[in-house]
C-alpha cells in the first residue's frame, strides 16, 4: 500500500478521500488554492501545499503545480477525485512519466471513453446497446440530414469531446438542423479544441440509470449494482438512489452484464460508471462512461457496504480485487440529496457566504453526511456550490425517504442560502414518494409547480 | 401507531428517540429541567414542557410532573430511555393507570428482574446458567459463612435491589465477611430501602457479554446477537463491540438460546438485554437483565441493521414483531466509544463546560455519531457526563478499529475536557487491537500503565 497520497481536489470529496486514506494508514497531502487556506481538507491532511491563486485554472487545474506538490512532498500517488483533473488523460500520462501513480484508469482508457464517438464504436463492438444514431463522426450537413431523417426528429447533436453540457443541442425539426449543428460545433471547438460531432436519437421519456464498476489491474471486473439519477436540473444531478426503484431483477442483471462488457472492452481498471438511459419499454442504451469516482458513489456504498474509495486506493497500489460478483448483494435502499449553497428563488444561483451556525444531521441508524463545511466556515465563490451530501439508508425506500425527511429537517446552515427546502419539497412530492419519475420530471413537472 | 410520544429523558438518548419518532411520523414531546432549556432534545421535539428544577429528583425523576406533562400534551405513550425512570416499575404502573403506554416491559417484568434474588430464581427455573451462589436471600451471618465456604473465597456480596454499584462488596477472605456484609446491607437499605442480600462466586477472569432481546406483545421473542462490554471503569462501560470478538458460533448460539429462555421466562415484551459473564473455559453465567434500551444498542443496530428504537415504538403500539430469528444476520463488526465530558487526569471527574468549537466526526462509510451537543452548547453539571457516542462499522474488526481511530482523531470539542485521548490510547493498545481483554483489563492493566 502507498505510504503517502496527494489529493488533487478540494471540498467534500477531498475530505472523503483523506478519510479513506487515514483508515488505511496512508499519509495524506492536501493541495489548496489561496482561497482555500481555511478549508477542511487542508486542516485534515497531514501536509498541505498551496498550488496557486483562487481561480481553478491557476491552481486545481494547474497540472505542473499539482505534480510539483506531489514530487516535493514525496507522494507516491495522486487521487484526482471528480471534476478538475479527474478525466484529463494528459495529466494521467504526466503522472506516469513522473512515476507517480494516477489513482484511476490508464490514460488511454480515459481517452478511449472521453471521445464519445470512439466510446460509441467500442460499445457497438462490445455488443453493448447504444442510442440509435450516427455510426461515427458526422462531418457534412448532407450526412447529418440523412441520419436525422432516418432516426426521426427530434434528434440530439453532440460533440465527441462534450462535457458539462457544452456542444450539445436538441433539434426539434429539420429546418433547425443546420443552424444548431454549426452553433454546437463552434461551441465544441472553442471549449475543447475539437469540433467532431455526432447525432443520437432522443430517448424520451427515460430514466438515467448508471452502473458502478470496479476493476483491478489483473483484469478482474465487477459491478456494484445501479443508481437512479433521473432527478436532474440543467443536466446536474440533484438526488440519487440505489437501487433503481422498480427495476426488475432481470433488467438489473442485464444492465450489470452490459456494464461489465463495456468495462472489459477497455480493460477497465479502478472505479468507473457506465451511464445508461432506460426507456419506457425497459430498453436500455449506453450513454457514456465516467472514468472516475462520482459524487453519488455513497448510495452504492450504503446498499453494498463496499467502500469504493478504499478500493480505489487498494487497486491503484496493485492489490487484487478480492470481491467476486457473488459477494455483491444490494440490501435496503439508499438516497442522497446534494446540498448546495445556492438560491433556489433566483434560478439556483450560487450563494457563497459564511455559515454562522451549523448543525449537520446525524445520529440514528443509516444516516451519513459527507461534507467539508464547519461552523464559521466561509464558502469561497470560486468553485462549485455543493457543500454537503446527505445520504440515508433504510430497509425500504419508504423508510429511506422518511429518514431523509428527518435528516433534512435537522440541517441548520444559518448565514447561508441553500437548496434545503427545495430538496425537502422534492422528496415529499407525490411522484417522488411513489418513485415514478424520469429525467424530465424536475424541469418539466416539479419546478413549474413549485411554490416556495 | 402512536400519534404523539413523550420522551422522559434528556441528552443523546432523548435525541435518538425523537429521531426515531420523526422517521415514523410520530409527534414528540420533550420534557426538560430548568437547566436544560437550551438542550438539543428541547429544540428538536415538536413540543417541550419544563418539569422542574435542575436536580433530577425534582424533574426527570419526578413521576407526577412527567405524567402531568404527558396528560397535558396528549401524549399516548412515554419512552423512558435509559436511567431516570426507565426501570422504575411504579412509574410503569402509574403510566398504565393513566392509560398512557409505557414503552418498555410490563411493570411486573421490571419488578421480577429488578429484584436480583428473584431474577436468579427465575433463571434457575428456566434452566439458564447462573453464577454459583446462594439459593436465595442470605439473612444470617451463619448462612453467609457456610455459603462462602462452600463456593470458596473470594466471593461477592450483592444487594437484591442493587444498581449503580451500590450494595456490592468483594470479600477476599472469611475474616472480612461480617464487616462487609453489614456495610453492604446498610448501604442497600439506605439507597433502595431494601436490605436483602445474596452471595455469588467471583467469575474471574471473565468477559462481559450481553445479548440483545426484542419481544412483542404476542409472545414472539428474538435476539439480535451479542455485545462485548468488558472494557469497564468503575463498573461503567467505556467501549462496546458487536459481535464479541473470537466467540465461537457454537457459543453464540448457546448464549442466544439461553437469552431467549430468560426472556421467555418473563414473557418479555419490548427491548431488553440479558447480561452474562463468560469465563476462560467458555462457561457463561446469567448476571442480570436490563429491562430497557441500553447506551450501547447502536453497535447491535450496525451489525444487524435492525433499528431497535423504532421497534420499541412499534411493539409498544401493538405491532407484531415481523422479524424472525433467521432474519437476523450479524454482518461486519461495530465498535462504540463513549465520549464523556470528564478529566481523565483527575480520576475522570466530570468536567462540564461550554463547547466553543465543535466538530463531530462524520462522513465516509460506516460511521455514526449519536450526540446531543452542538456548537456553543453548555453542558450542565447536574447529569451524567456522556456527551456523544462515536460508533463505527467495518467489514472486519481491524477495519472498524482503524475507522474509530480516524473518527476520534477528527473530533474537536474546544472548551471542554473529554476522554477523547484516553479512548484513542485505549483502541490502539496492543491487547485491544488483538481483542484479548477481560473485565479487569481497563482497571488493572491499562490504567496503571497509561501515560497521558
Amino acid at each position: 500500500m502507498f505510504n503517502k497520497v496527494l489529493i488533487a481536489n478540494r471540498g467534500e470529496i477531498a475530505v472523503r478521500i483523506i478519510r479513506g486514506c487515514k483508515e488505511l494508514g496512508i499519509k495524506t497531502v492536501a493541495v489548496y488554492s489561496e482561497a482555500d487556506k481555511e478549508a477542511l481538507h487542508v486542516e485534515m491532511a497531514d501536509e498541505a501545499i498551496c498550488i496557486g491563486p483562487a481561480k481553478a485554472t491557476d491552481s486545481y487545474l494547474n497540472m505542473h503545480n499539482v505534480l510539483s506538490a506531489a514530487i516535493v512532498s514525496g507522494a507516491e500517488a495522486i487521487h484526482p477525485g471528480f471534476g478538475f483533473l479527474a478525466e484529463n488523460s494528459m495529466f494521467a500520462e504526466m503522472c506516469e512519466e513522473c512515476q507517480i501513480k494516477f489513482i484511476g484508469p490508464k490514460a488511454e482508457t480515459i481517452d478511449a471513453m472521453g471521445n464519445k464517438i470512439n466510446a460509441r464504436k467500442l460499445m457497438i463492438e462490445a455488443k453493448v446497446p447504444v442510442i440509435p444514431g450516427s455510426d461515427g463522426e458526422v462531418s457534412t450537413m448532407k450526412e447529418a440530414k440523412e441520419i436525422a431523417d432516418s432516426i426521426g426528429y427530434p434528434v440530439m447533436l453532440k460533440a465527441a469531446a462534450g462535457g458539462g453540457g457544452k456542444g450539445i443541442r436538441k433539434v426539434l425539426k429539420e429546418d433547425e438542423l443546420e443552424a444548431q449543428f454549426q452553433s454546437a460545433q463552434q461551441e465544441a471547438l472553442a471549449a475543447f479544441g475539437n469540433g467532431q460531432m455526432y447525432i443520437e436519437k432522443i430517448i424520451y421519456p427515460a430514466r438515467h440509470i448508471e452502473v458502478q464498476i470496479l476493476g483491478d489491474s489483473f483484469g478482474h471486473v465487477i459491478h456494484l449494482g445501479e443508481r437512479d439519477c433521473s432527478l436532474q436540473r440543467s443536466n446536474q444531478k440533484v438526488l440519487e438512489e440505489a437501487p433503481a426503484y422498480g427495476l426488475s431483477e432481470e433488467l438489473r442483471q442485464k444492465m450489470g452484464a452490459a456494464a461489465l462488457k463495456a468495462a472489459s472492452a477497455v480493460s477497465y481498471e479502478n472505479a468507473g460508471t457506465i451511464e445508461f438511459l432506460v426507456d419506457q419499454d425497459n430498453q436500455f442504451y449506453f450513454m457514456e462512461m465516467n472514468t472516475r469516482i462520482q459524487v453519488e458513489h455513497p448510495v452504492t456504498e450504503m446498499v453494498t457496504r463496499v467502500d469504493i474509495v478504499k478500493w480505489q486506493l487498494k487497486i491503484a497500489s496493485g492489490e487484487v480485487l478480492t470481491l467476486s460478483q457473488e459477494d455483491i448483494k444490494l440490501k435496503g435502499h439508499s438516497i442522497e440529496c446534494r446540498i448546495n449553497a445556492e438560491n433556489p428563488s433566483f434560478n439556483f444561483a450560487p450563494s457563497p457566504g459564511t455559515v454562522s451556525n451549523l448543525l449537520l444531521p446525524s445520529g440514528g441508524l443509516g444516516l451519513r453526511v459527507d461534507s467539508a463545511v464547519y461552523n464559521g466556515y466561509t464558502i469561497p465563490p470560486y468553485y462549485d456550490s455543493m457543500i454537503a451530501k446527505v445520504i440515508v439508508h433504510g430497509e425500504t425506500r419508504v423508510e429511506a425517504l422518511a429518514k431523509m425527511q428527518r435528516a433534512l429537517s435537522e440541517l441548520v446552515t444559518e448565514g447561508l442560502l441553500t437548496n434545503q427546502d427545495f430538496q425537502l419539497d422534492l422528496i415529499t412530492h407525490p411522484d417522488v414518494l411513489k418513485g415514478v419519475y424520469d429525467t424530465s420530471f424536475l424541469q418539466e413537472t416539479f419546478l413549474p409547480n413549485w411554490n416556495h
